[in-house]
């Protein structure tokens, strides 16, 4: 089929199918052979989206003196299963554990919008199978859209919500829920769902991507099939995140949801463990783990909820004004530093943060360094903090110490009850107190 | 000399020198065998510090009832150079170049206060030398003392100062100037320094300690030694952080005084250059560049000054409300913000990013992923800030472009001129857009 020079091609080219090759010409004689990928609703009109040889893909503004050629015969329809009913997976894949994988948008599950060059989240089931058609390759996936957002938008609220999702996922039979989410605030989706979920009877896998999966460096497939293999073969109980461990796509780290961070903005490997060795790893061999996970529950799964978001997080710097910090801290039950060293901040904030302790605000203490543990007991600034009742939390970092405190604050009224409950270790997240002691 | 069991021997050993061997029983016929270290003023009464065989030090509170035998003679005047005059030092020493060390604090100048077990900073030039007597062994050193704090206590107007002793020091005619300051900031005074000093002649080495020159353990004999030797013989001039390069005593890393962090809170190896690597490092067989230090200029050294304190740094998290985070804006000219991963925050924070930049305020954007570029083209959130006004500072560590805004606010007057300083290179700050430009 050649659309005829005289009329637009727009029409037709848009009622092609998916995966269809096609040849596309523009009025200079320039063409283009490729594969048509899934076009975003809020891609541009008359932009197409095509995979090219290359395994690149580019959107072409289609001009009305465009001409296209069809290569080779529609494809057929991909074999998606039947991503709802798990029931109805097929006789060889009936053997292998059902997992849930829930969607919240990020990168993993985004695509470049072809007209702005951006990349924007996609939620829908069918789309995302398009990318990943090898996710339902080992067993049956029960996808369940969840959120349809960036990850920087993703709110308190939400990970509750994520929460009961899971445990709803659970409770219809998955052997283990993965969760797919954007990079940017995974570290933290990661530490509040390993204080809001308990007697978890199977693996909660966040997975994400540093590349959307329409583009031919992304991350998204090798990441997510590991995360689904983690979710369904992993016998433990608790929250991991399971990323990159290096730049090739052959092994993935397992880190504990309470002690990750994303440490590099772009890198396929910015997840790390911090203040610990990651749990284990997968590769080409298995699962190998070098510290015990903690072991599955007999279930059911329970939603700890809830919390309560008026807790803060502020990061001290030199010239920070103490009047600036207070205010910060002000209609707040509690507030988590991030300061400097072993937990010190500058003398002159002593004064508001005693006042804020007098007034019934659990002030909490972590360092900056994003690793080693906090010590009051080392310097006279740290005893002064310690002595006004700054609550010294060893060597949480502080996005899972702030997370914490929404979760404290939830389910504690008075400040030292809050405070018992932030010292106590509720999902492994403190490393230090079980290490050896020894001069270091 | 035994002195009587009769008598208080309080008043007897406190008036024995630093140094003094002693053996001290109490009554109950435990004993300690000791040389007398310095004591520090603030020591409780009665204390009396002793280091022990085992290079241990104790503070032992001498009671009316303790006996104490001196053991050898008593120590020589420790052989203290003229520090004050460089021209004064002996002639073998006279080939050597001349060394300023300022001293600010910080636990290189700490020392352990035996009744509380904190420690304190000690200004006293005396001091230092008891504390560091090799620092002189290879050449003349030149002791400033210009403040006398812990480093969380340093504040922005204590970087002017420092430059201006910097300054001073050169015109004095140093070869290099260390500066020995606390760990816990000494990334923003490196960072302060680099972009408040032109045309250096010389090095200007800060360099700090994780543990106290008084107890066995502490790193600041060995650090202080290496960076005296970098000022001396480094053929550079820029601002660096001299500290260990790992855990054993070898080897020390040179790094750039913009892109170096603290990222543990105690280990001796806690600095590290973030985005690039050291300049360098320096080993029993010498200094070894990795990178081209910034070359010494013919001077004399200017100070770049004056800053502008009204700048802030602010980290995003999620559940951040936005009016939280204006109110932590208003008043300031310029707010650096450590967004996540590429360099976003919430879209909800969108209106007061706009109405700041709508009233002249400077919105700067890092990761506090702490490592790699940040880019508002690939996600549309990032182009939303963008659009609205949003300064993306690349690869700047947030701290480093914290200290960078309050320069630039000191050198501007309207926000494109602060903008444009921000954007420029001034010390060697940005890495990423040296390098080769590749797919990741």
């Amino acid at each position: 089929m050649v659309a005829s020079a005289a009329s637009d091609p727009w029409d037709a080219l848009r009622a092609l199918p998916t995966g269809q090759r096609i040849e596309l010409t523009d009025p200079h004689g320039s063409s283009w052979t490729g594969t048509i990928v899934p076009r975003h609703e809020l891609s541009g009109d008359r932009i197409l989206p095509l995979k090219l040889a290359s395994g690149y893909n580019v959107g072409i503004r289609v001009g009305p003196d465009f001409r296209f050629r069809v290569l080779d015969a529609p494809p057929r329809t991909p074999p998606v299963v039947a991503a709802r009913s798990v029931g109805a997976s097929a006789p060889d894949r009936a053997v292998a554990p059902p997992v849930t994988l829930l969607t919240t948008g990020g990168t993993i599950a985004s695509r470049v919008d072809y007209e702005t060059g951006g990349v924007r989240p996609v939620g829908d089931e069918r789309e995302i199978l398009a990318f990943y058609p090898e996710l339902v390759s080992g067993g049956p996936v029960h996808i369940v859209p969840v959120l349809d957002r960036l990850s920087e938008d993703i709110a308190p609220e939400d990970w509750v919500r994520l929460a009961e999702q899971v445990g709803a996922a659970f409770a219809r039979g998955a052997r283990g829920v993965v969760i797919a989410h954007g990079t940017d605030t995974m570290g933290f989706t990661s530490a509040a769902l390993s204080f809001l979920l308990a007697d978890l009877p199977g693996p909660v896998v966040l997975v994400g991507a540093q590349r959307s999966p329409d583009r031919p460096s992304s991350d998204g497939p090798s990441n997510l099939a590991a995360a689904v293999r983690v979710a369904r073969e992993g016998d433990f109980g608790e929250v991991v995140v399971v990323m990159h461990e290096g730049l090739s796509d052959g092994a993935f780290a397992i880190h504990r949801g309470t002690q990750v961070r994303k440490m590099h903005s772009s890198r396929r490997d910015a997840f790390e463990s911090r203040n610990a060795p990651p749990l284990g790893r997968l590769d080409a061999t298995g699962l190998h783990w070098r510290r015990r996970p903690h072991p599955r529950s007999e279930g059911p799964a329970r939603v700890d909820g809830p919390i309560d978001a008026r807790g803060g997080l502020l990061t001290f710097y030199p010239g920070l004004p103490p009047e600036r910090a207070a205010a910060f801290a002000d209609g707040l039950r509690g507030v988590v530093l991030a300061g400097t060293g072993l937990g010190h901040v500058a003398s002159s904030h002593l004064d508001w943060i005693r006042a804020a302790i007098d007034r019934g605000v659990v002030i909490a203490m972590t360092t900056q360094c994003l690793a080693g543990n906090v010590d009051p007991f080392v310097y006279a600034t740290g005893r002064e903090l310690a002595r006004a009742g700054v609550l010294y939390l060893d060597d949480l970092l502080p996005e899972t110490a702030y997370v914490k405190l929404l979760w404290a604050l939830g389910h504690a009224t008075t400040p030292p009850a809050v405070a018992a409950l932030l010292r106590a270790e509720v999902a492994g997240e403190f490393e230090w107190r079980h290490l050896p002691k020894e001069a270091t």
